[in-house]
């Protein structure tokens, strides 16, 4: 897929985050990884099955596919770290994270120039025609802000 | 100027992001802000320094106008928090960040499309010819995430 300059810019800057997020997710030992970033806040696996869920809630929200993990919204994005709710390992999270991103990244990057400037599923047809940003490319540069966002606090757990 | 909707998302992003970053540099205490975000670590004091050296820095990189305070590099971008070297207070740096945004930001909004995806001054015409994504939009996209990763640090700051 040739795609227009702004798109090619847009997901490579997403597909850079997610690097540097891998990295720092296998580099840092599990039990840093379980540690809270500081005390009293998120914990570094909170934060990885955060990501995982937000990232595969991008799939219905693009009109790709549904969730691989939707019971993963419950757990990481409804309720806090300190809810009482059980969580996955690590173990687990990591090959979530690899699955959910092999699977992202090759839908994002065959869909056409004309699919990224479509509207995204949480916008109305109606609501579209005046807020024309409200699109696929527009999606994505959040969701990569977020995660710049939250990398920056997970790199604070290695020594 | 009417941009297009590319330069539209992408410059909105980062103008929503530094509202953000200004909302908790401004409610936070100065006491607060002097603190490392976590031991040994970057205070944030040096976080905001950080970034309005290299905020300020775009300027020329975007082929703009001169820095206004390049003095800042030194003491904010090659040097870490740890370095001996004296750095101004907050209330000055508050001032710089609050001048150095006003200003960039009216420079972003009054580029055409077309200087949007002409390339900085750090790449050469020969690389551009084969670069051709290392133009204003990718600075200003990549500088958006540098600016979410250091807003997620300086947020944990928040009691």
């Amino acid at each position: 897929m040739d795609h227009h300059l702004a798109v090619k810019i847009v997901l490579d800057g997403f597909k850079r985050s997610l690097k540097s997020a891998s990295k720092v997710f296998n580099e840092l030992p599990e039990d840093d990884l379980l540690q809270e970033i500081v005390p009293t806040k998120n914990s570094g696996l909170y934060l990885l099955g955060h990501l995982i869920a937000v990232h595969d809630n991008m799939f219905p929200l693009l009109g790709l596919r549904d969730s691989l993990y939707p019971e993963l919204i419950e757990v990481f994005i409804k309720n806090p770290d300190k809810s009482e709710l059980p969580k996955p390992s690590i173990a687990q999270l990591k090959l979530q994270w690899e699955e959910i991103h092999q699977l992202l990244i090759s839908n994002l990057e065959s869909l056409t120039n004309e699919q990224w400037f479509e509207k995204h599923t949480a916008v109305s047809d109606e609501d579209f025609i005046t807020e024309p940003h409200r699109n696929r490319l527009n999606v994505v540069l959040s969701r990569s802000n977020h995660l710049s966002y939250h990398i920056g606090q997970i790199s604070l757990l290695r020594k």
